[in-house]
């Protein structure tokens, strides 16, 4: 049915403009003043913008990870990330050596289906390189749309890949079109001081931060950049936590590297001192990398002003306090790593970021969906606010303040990372391909309504129902 | 008159879509698919880009230097820029110490009025700063629409300022709310490699560029990042050509400092083996800062690419080649500074841009109009296609090839600086507010259509004919 | 006549060794294991260091300043010298506009004849550069062996040059054989912030820092750099107090410049903190550029252990308290700026350098004594322990421990800026050229004793009273 | 015997002058003019330098590398370098997995005993880090006096360690006292490399250089420096050849941490268009790190002058072009790595060096001795002319011009590296603990006079014959 949104302020990540946007079968078909209303529903977006739809590129739901699994699934994960005016992810799906890639994608589906509230894709994660995993690469980006490859630096014995299978899985994805991702830091140093640590008695919460020190997410995410320009392929560095990283970033770009770099809101707000927390309370700000000396906190911001860093993952991966987190009581290794976020990820950007003036409302559109969809071949179906594009839109009111709390957020954990911090904005209705999922903060979407959605090549743009478009 | 634009895709800084763009009242009314088009005169825009008009930051139009004075007025420079895609320029508005502001500007008023046929605004040039200059500064920005001061480090005794003069306007321009630009070259160095190269003999063109090196660009484009930074205020630094410059303006944006930087087409393309061309043909190419070594280009092309640098402008300021250029000969300290661009800008960086990979098509529209259009306080009037803006608009076909040469071009100078040159891409149709000033490639406009506009002050936008915008 | 040092450990700027000295006709002869002791004196140095007498690099004895006059003279500021293990200083002659140079140089004869108990040399400065000077520096350099002039960056309408003249100075120089040094600090940004906090009623001493922060001296440090690059020509930065400065240092030096640089005393263990000391105390503690942000001095020390910066100066420039430094009382401009440095120099880079494990024991001759003599054509007349050299001799204590007090310094000021600062090593014996100015602790020298040193051109070495020497 | 060297000009690291030393018991006992001479061999140096014999911390004798062996042994090698005015070196002592090290270091004591002409110490290599090692780590230092530690980086599945390895021989470094040093180039990117190139039919020796780019080296030599910087170690980065390395190794030690750099004839004169000598002549010029292009000399001189590097090793590890390179003929990665450098090392630094005003005299001694001497462990007794030295002793005439060649080179090659290379100065006369190995310009020595050299820990003095020294 057609809808009609009227009333609003959109933005995009260029422009703002007051303009009645009319959705039909799913996408945009106009954008005007006095649009005709005739048979269509009116969505009324008076003092609020009306933001394309958010989309994460970093969750983990449904994922097992040190003996436990995380809390929430595509079903919760999903209902709270459109709370939070997300409306398309992008989760990771593990591999395993030696099992057919097609294997792990299918459980992966089996996951999501029938499930997610919102639209999905997968990256994948390479964990070993060779002839036939090459071969298989070719069918998964072309059959499955998956179009991004996860290589893990870290988690020595178990995720970690050596350099000779990243810088292979460089060149692949330069062949083929994909984007390579890495979890930067240096695992063969925090295998050693964790034993250390550990062997030492140094068992607390905090030991996680304190053995895995910013020099070794700056060392790896350096060494990933200069191989990535000697491939002459293209990299995104996942959750950079630290100037350290910020700075090989740059350095990369500024030699003409296709390098780029995603932060999370855990980093933009919160900092080390959080994992000295009494009572274990510290397990819950244990993260991969984790939080920092609160000083990089400016640099992080100022890296999304300046573009240095482009944009903002979850890096959903949530555990209960009890029960899950508890697993690392006097082994700080045996904390799962991660937390709850993928429904405050535009909450804390609009009000700590634009709200405080650290970036524009056009940055924030780009940082929390364009720049996200251009980056993963989701646009200009996903990302932004034109004819033609899906109708994942957010309307959001710019200036109610709430209180985030456990007791109020719809993921399935039993705390948050951000219990207590007020914030100011909130997405008051959300849709997705012209439906609504969240209506007047209530949710009203349906468990298995998300399209698993394929992807485009790194570089390219996903074809659209239109006529062919002009080429360059 | 109603217009409705069909057949075309729309670019701007962000999007790419194929939809029709209904014109009324000067203004883009609404955007969609089969708009209603009663009433309206249809414009074909079949295999066309449909982009914003472009914003020339930086011209000199009908300009006294050295004793003579520029070609192009705001009649033939306007045309050209026309022809070019260019719908706005912001020229240079020159002061005299202890002349009353106010009188240069009406100066500049009548230089233009009645002649230009696209809009304009105006810079203005401090050579001076005390309390009363302060005291006018006020009414400039505020009665004028004025936003944007240039101070320059060099042209010693005729034009420079000191570092008290610049630090001051810094500290002003904060409290005002406008933007510092710099001619960024240390014109004590330059004045005495002069004239040490003069009483020395050597007196061609090419040692108009040996005489000031790209170091002492680097060093006044940091000095003045610095106390950019130390003031808290804003600086833009114009016509960067070297990689010396680049990093500096890189570090201060890098420490948080707020510090923007343009390119010229011709730093992008030509470089300093062409003031080496023999019948004094070098004079052609003397511009200040000069033509670099040819690797520098790929320096500045990166720097558009990662942000590093944001706009490009095209310096105007032409001098015929007979007659002027020729003043030097002999003596290349009395060669002109400048060359006629104004026409070429979208080409070239279309075609050595976008067409060679180097920076996107969105990249393309936000370097040459709405990015100028944020910096210079013209958006959103000026500088996207939205809904609400002036309909300033190019019709551009992406594939046709054309050679640039003085027997075509719409300057009103006896040479051009890209004679020869072939170009992919060419404006087949310029709109202002609405009305053709190119059509079909000819003109159809007339001298004093062009609008003089008043500039929203730095980090602000100009106000609209909507109803009050939603503030954050 | 005759002495022989015995049963000393002699310390040069590469060798540590056990070993008898033999002094004859005011050099050394000999030095060995059981050298002839018929005829000398012996003079035992057992439990001691037997070094290099230091050379000061940057005094300014009996100099007028803002109204008032150093009160060290030649004399007790060169008594006070010896007492710290000093042997020869290079003071800065100071030089007015229109007057002949060698007037100025005549004037600083003057001071230090028949007052200097040590042997000194003076640097010049340049204020303006024409003609009529460069002519007169030949005469300074080869008459007077005056090898280093002193341009002051700083200083607006007293002493500050503008870059033309800086420029003019480093290439006379190079041509000349000279080395010039600078007083790195932004003058214009440093008038203009000093003039607004004395506007806004801010005249306690803390504000002499505020008003002249880091950025000024990284700024104008660099611009020296880069303009000694330019010309070829060679740069000595005195007193660098920040990591600003540093940066600017090393970036020169690595591209291939030859720049130098000097620390001070005060900046490795005072900082910014001291001039918020109470009832106008922190008046003592005002220095140009001022004291830093304590974490300053890490990269200080660090910066003399890698070569970053080369010597250290004491910037002896003193001023009672009582009658001086108060002129300042309710303008900090008015305070004279400098201190009473010149005795502790030594004690404080021996005490806090080497005991401390920042620099090694050869660094510590070498910063104190023999790269200065290089650098500024002293060497090897000066500056080491070597057959054919000035027997310039300290003998020094190293695990003695005192603490230094205006009670018991040898400076004719009424307060020491190291006040109860304990440290640990003295000098118990002082020779110069063979004869004693300082004896077991107690001054046994005549003033006027000590000798003008005529110094030679920046890289050459003074020639000898040996044979000719093999040259390369 | 006594000998007395008699009208030189002795060098040291910071001294020139005039004088004679006396030479008793293989040591220096004193130096001065008029010496007595009843009882001493004269040894005329007139016209000549007299250094401190070199040391080169870098040979590779008698060594098994790619089934073939170094073809200099312990005593031709000890023989050219002896030739070359080297009178120390330290050899590289290779281990195997599960090898008890005394083992592998009986095996190089095996090599050189009764074959060396010239004093030699070991360096360690160490592939594997467990606790056995470091068991026996206590008794290589405390026995053996091998106090330096060798990581490869490279060659992978043959000597390359991984990050844990290095981290951990870093860690142990720092608590027994050792420097650790690494090949310093990223063997898994080699690897894939090689392997593609060979793949595409790329076999000729060009190859070698094109497939470990400058980049790989700048990789690994970064990470190592910052895993030392997070061990708060020592490292030692062997053959830099490329201005990425020296940049990591600039940054690191700007930063505090005790990183150093070598680098070695061959990258200061020889450049990558060496590989591409048509007849497979590029063979005789394969060394990893590979030869740069030529603007990389630029970079390591000015390194060595700055003091970012710090001293000169030959890497020798020779191999006949016949029979020996050639085993490469089709296959790049079968040919042996290395070339005959010891003998020239002083000749090209002197020569390239100090003559051509790169370099000063003195650092041409600090460089090629008295660095290395106080780096490994062996100052006072080595490194140097002071009292109480080995009479270790290179009397040199500086302007004598000969051309390099392998007709008249004394290592056992068929070919030099350097052929028809003028050099000016050249060694006459060489001693080692106060006995001739070469006297005027010919072989005196014995195979096996050469004594091997116990290695005081990393930052200690060696402890020598005197009474004990006055210690900080």
């Amino acid at each position: 049915m057609k809808k009609l949104i009227k009333n609003g302020t959109v933005v995009t990540a260029t422009d703002t403009y007051k303009a009645e946007i009319l959705i039909e079968e799913g996408k945009i078909s106009a954008i005007g003043q006095n649009l005709p209303s005739q048979g269509a529903e009116i969505v009324d977006a008076k003092g609020c913008f009306v933001f394309p739809g958010g989309i994460d590129p970093h969750t983990h739901l449904d994922m097992p990870f040190g003996g436990t699994i995380t809390k929430d699934d595509f079903e919760t994960g999903t209902v709270a990330a459109a709370f939070g005016g997300t409306t398309t992810i992008i989760d990771f799906c593990l591999t395993n050596k030696g099992v057919p890639l097609k294997d792990s994608i299918q459980a992966w589906h089996d996951k999501s289906k029938g499930k997610a509230v919102i639209d999905y894709g997968f990256h994948l994660m390479i964990g070993e390189m060779n002839e036939s995993v090459l071969e298989q690469l070719q069918s998964v980006i072309n059959d499955e749309g998956i179009t991004s490859f996860k290589v893990f630096m870290a988690y020595k014995n178990v995720l970690q890949a050596d350099d000779e299978t990243l810088f292979r899985t460089l060149v692949a994805a330069k062949e083929l079109g994909a984007l390579v991702m890495i979890h930067g830091e240096n695992g063969d140093v925090i295998d050693y001081l964790t034993k250390k640590a550990l062997a030492e008695g140094k068992t607390d919460p905090i030991y996680h931060a304190l053995t895995r020190p910013p020099e070794v997410e700056g060392e790896a995410t350096g060494r990933a950049a200069t191989l990535t320009g000697l491939a002459g392929s293209q990299l995104y560095v996942v959750h950079v936590s630290c100037a350290d990283a910020v700075e090989k970033i740059t350095e990369a770009r500024n030699k003409g590297f296709d390098v780029w770099g995603e932060t999370c809101p855990q980093y933009l707000v919160l900092d080390q001192t959080y994992l000295e927390r009494p009572n274990f309370e510290g397990a819950k700000y244990v993260w991969s990398p984790p939080l920092r000396e609160k000083w990089n906190q400016d640099v992080l911001w100022n890296a999304l002003k300046t573009g240095q860093l482009q944009t903002i993952g979850s890096d959903q991966c949530s555990f209960d306090f009890n029960g899950q987190k508890e697993l690392g009581r006097g082994d700080f290794t045996k904390i799962p790593n991660g937390g709850p976020i993928i429904e405050d990820r535009l909450s804390i950007l609009f009000s700590e970021g634009v709200k405080k003036g650290r970036i524009s409302l056009h940055q924030f559109v780009d940082i929390t969906s364009t720049r996200v969809a251009k980056l993963f071949g989701l646009f200009p179906k996903k990302g932004t606010i034109a004819v033609g594009a899906d109708a994942d839109i957010v309307i959001f009111e710019p200036n109610i303040k709430r209180t985030i709390s456990a007791e109020t957020h719809h993921m399935a954990v039993d705390y948050s990372a951000f219990e207590g911090m007020e914030v100011t904005g909130e997405p008051v209705s959300v849709l997705v391909r012209g439906e609504f999922v969240i209506k007047d903060k209530a949710f009203v979407g349906n468990p298995g309504s998300g399209q698993y959605v394929k992807r485009a090549k790194y570089g390219s743009e996903l074809s659209s129902d239109q006529d062919e478009k002009l080429t360059i």
